[in-house]
């Protein structure tokens, strides 16, 4: 086998084709597995020879990293988490020892904007983005993508990923791009003009950012259905696109279909799970580019499909900076389905829904911010923002309440009066009780109490001391 | 003659090369025109057959577009205003009947932001998308970037075409691109810890931009000349980088080159206009890519070497949008200039120094704003900011008020009081006058009174009423 694989530059399927490597992606599981195995022993071979990270991070490892016998073998190599990339990188400025091309070869640097601790840098090299073209071509195929398309890339291009994986999957399969962006002040009234001129057919964002966008465009006068032309959606960095009642809400707003995409900004070609034109909800895992695992939370070890757990993904064919069993903190189930578009890839049916970090647990019981959204979204007189307020008192288990926007209508013309809403707000809490299984506060507000935000929604408000 | 041209993918000259294409860039001037006549009359004629708007537009034209046959002829095709492009893309949105592909074979959307009317589209074709790289490419050569430089674009990417310029030019040409961007909130600081962190040795953006990362720099405890790593810097979007003091403010103030880069959106690959690593201020006119006229402003007949006029552009190999005879608007003086680079180019000696519609009339004088900021960046007082006011009072002429910041040395430690400034304000008004031949009334600002900008800077406040 040639490791890295070439692919051809030129190719793109037949217009009625289902598949862009239909060999690849209807492969019985057993055999993708080896096909699997055998890339990531040239992977792992790779790193370790290249990298003097690897090369001490594999050093106790208890089967070797230069010639893997099996995928069992494969997964008791040590896992890579977030932190020791931040340690490497702090101590060899500024990619750290992973990189195995001279820096000069670099293409691109990318990185992490660092929310939450030191930022963390990506440098990919030339054929690392070429073939991320050709894989998120390949995956935006299945999506819909064709080329008579016109993408509209509404994330901010800077150092987030998204955005770049967007344009270079859809410039590769010969789609029209309009780079437009997202971030600056002002940006979304523009973009409201601009969608409803040039009727791009497809858009690229948050979740919250079409949903943040429809709002827009009904202040200016304007009706989603009608006046913009989107045929589909597709979205990562955020959850919303696999919670049932925001995907429905999201597809009726705008009359089209909406498809999920994910995985980590690590792991580039960054959408490698995604869903195809035909799921409704969660994504495929397209192994073959970028290798998941699903893993116990706590022992680390790996988990059969059905059940719940943290992927754990790994590069396939990087050559500049790979990442290999990189714990990516999300919470997801994986099962194979039964999907129309007969690829035969396990699949993350509920997508991700939340992650290690987020996951609240209300008198024992796990409750994710995801799932609040979609029973929330499902409430005729929700107002279209939330927020989730965790508090902790000595001696008490984690209180929760959900603070709720509510409708005008929900309380007519009066002024706002929680009081008056008490009906109300029983019928969110007992629809609340009857998804999460226990009892939360809920606080309702009026329309427009909390900030919208055109980039990953921040929703939980963190009051525990620690 | 082969038109449009072809160019080899994957050239790139030796490291000591001055040229990236010795024979295009030394040619005699006679013969370079030659050149330039076969690959318009192949442009034109393209145009006319492809573009229902030049059908039209030049129906009337006093010479057969079809077969031009001197640059005298070409020169009597009628001029292309921002108000044409404006009217046609109304009548025919998105794109007017500019476009000499099928829409499906456009490759890139993009487009100006329309703060001064309907925003303008261009629909750009892969084939014109790699060309631009080429041009770029080779123009940033010229500018002194190497393969194994690393370019921070910190430029915003979405409608506004400099950036995908600058990156686009710097990845044909093999160097690191970081496409950093700008213009979202609190962007700079996190620009200032990138870019102490990975050391760009290459910065693009507009010379605001580099001097608010400065500032930012320093107020976070960074000095901008030993903590940043900048070679060079190269500049669009406004004068600033051919202003002497501005310019060399920036090279102080980083310990580095810079060099001035222009022409219009429009007529991407839009950095035509540019400087080489040798000369200090101005831009060559790379006229076999983007063919420039300089015409008189009222008349419109063209203009010898040596003259102040306004610079008309025309494409000269551009497939998808052709602009022809496009007029900038923008006020410029060309020459032939004895550069050490020995391009045999001519030269806007002082780069673009104004609009036709800034240029300001105080009792006569032509006062370009440009001017003013290159007097008062001489001034060691000078606080970094400033503002033009402009007013007219009935049957009056224009009156100018320069509102200039002033360090806070300058006042010492007492409170800011203008009166006790005298000496400041006279030395101020007596440098500028002799500098523009008019007394202009001066009123000094304690320094931080005006915005910085991270994008160009807005300084004229007019307050005539027309």
């Amino acid at each position: 086998m040639e490791w890295p694989p070439r692919y051809s530059e030129n190719f793109t399927p037949n217009l009625d084709q289902e598949y862009w490597s239909p060999e690849l992606e209807t492969m019985p599981p057993a055999e993708r597995d080896k096909h699997i195995l055998a890339k990531l022993k040239r992977q792992v071979h790779y790193a370790f020879e290249n990298s003097g990270f690897y090369q001490e991070f594999y050093k106790d490892a208890p089967v070797d990293p230069a010639n893997l016998a099996s995928l069992e073998e494969f997964a008791q190599l040590p896992i890579l988490t977030k932190e020791d990339i931040r340690r490497e990188q702090e101590e060899h400025p500024p990619y750290g020892r992973f990189l195995c091309v001279p820096p000069e070869d670099i293409f691109r640097v990318h990185g992490t904007s660092g929310t939450t601790g030191r930022p963390t840098v990506f440098g990919i090299g030339k054929e690392d983005w070429d073939r991320i073209g050709e894989a998120h071509a390949r995956i935006l195929w299945g999506a819909g993508l064709r080329p008579e398309d016109t993408v509209m890339v509404a994330a901010v291009f800077s150092l987030y990923v998204g955005s770049w994986g967007a344009l270079v999957g859809a410039e590769r399969l010969g789609a029209t791009c309009f780079p437009f962006g997202s971030g600056a002040p002002g940006q979304t009234e523009r973009a409201v003009e601009w969608s409803t001129t040039v009727k791009p057919s497809v858009l690229y964002g948050t979740p919250s950012y079409a949903l943040y966008l429809a709002e827009t465009a009904r202040q200016m006068g304007f009706d989603p259905k009608e006046d913009f032309g989107f045929r589909f959606m597709f979205f990562s960095g955020e959850p919303g696109a696999s919670v049932p009642a925001t995907r429905r809400l999201i597809e009726e707003t705008f009359g089209c279909y909406i498809v999920d995409q994910g995985t980590m900004a690590e792991m580039t070609p960054w959408m490698s799970a995604s869903g195809c034109r035909h799921l409704d909800g969660g994504m495929h895992l397209w192994q073959d580019i970028v290798y998941t695992e699903m893993v116990d939370p706590q022992s680390k070890l790996g988990l059969p499909l059905g059940e719940e757990g943290v992927p754990v993904y790994s590069h396939t064919e990087r050559t500049s900076q790979p990442m290999i069993r990189y714990w990516s903190g999300d919470i997801a189930r994986w099962d194979m389905v039964d999907c129309p578009c007969g690829r035969t890839y396990p699949t993350l049916v509920a997508g991700i829904y939340g992650r290690v970090d987020d996951m609240i647990i209300v008198r024992g019981q796990n409750v994710f911010p995801s799932r609040i959204e979609d029973v929330l979204r499902g409430m005729d007189e929700f107002g279209g923002e939330f927020r989730l307020v965790l508090e902790r008192e000595t001696g008490q288990m984690d209180r929760l309440t959900v603070q709720a926007e509510v409708l005008n209508e929900a309380f007519a013309s009066r002024e706002f009066d929680p009081s008056a809403l008490e009906p109300v707000r029983e019928r969110f809490t007992g629809a609340l009780r009857r998804a999460i299984g226990v009892s939360v506060a809920v606080e309702l507000k009026p329309a427009g109490e909390f900030e919208r935000t055109q980039f990953k929604a921040r929703r939980i408000i963190d009051l525990r001391t620690h």
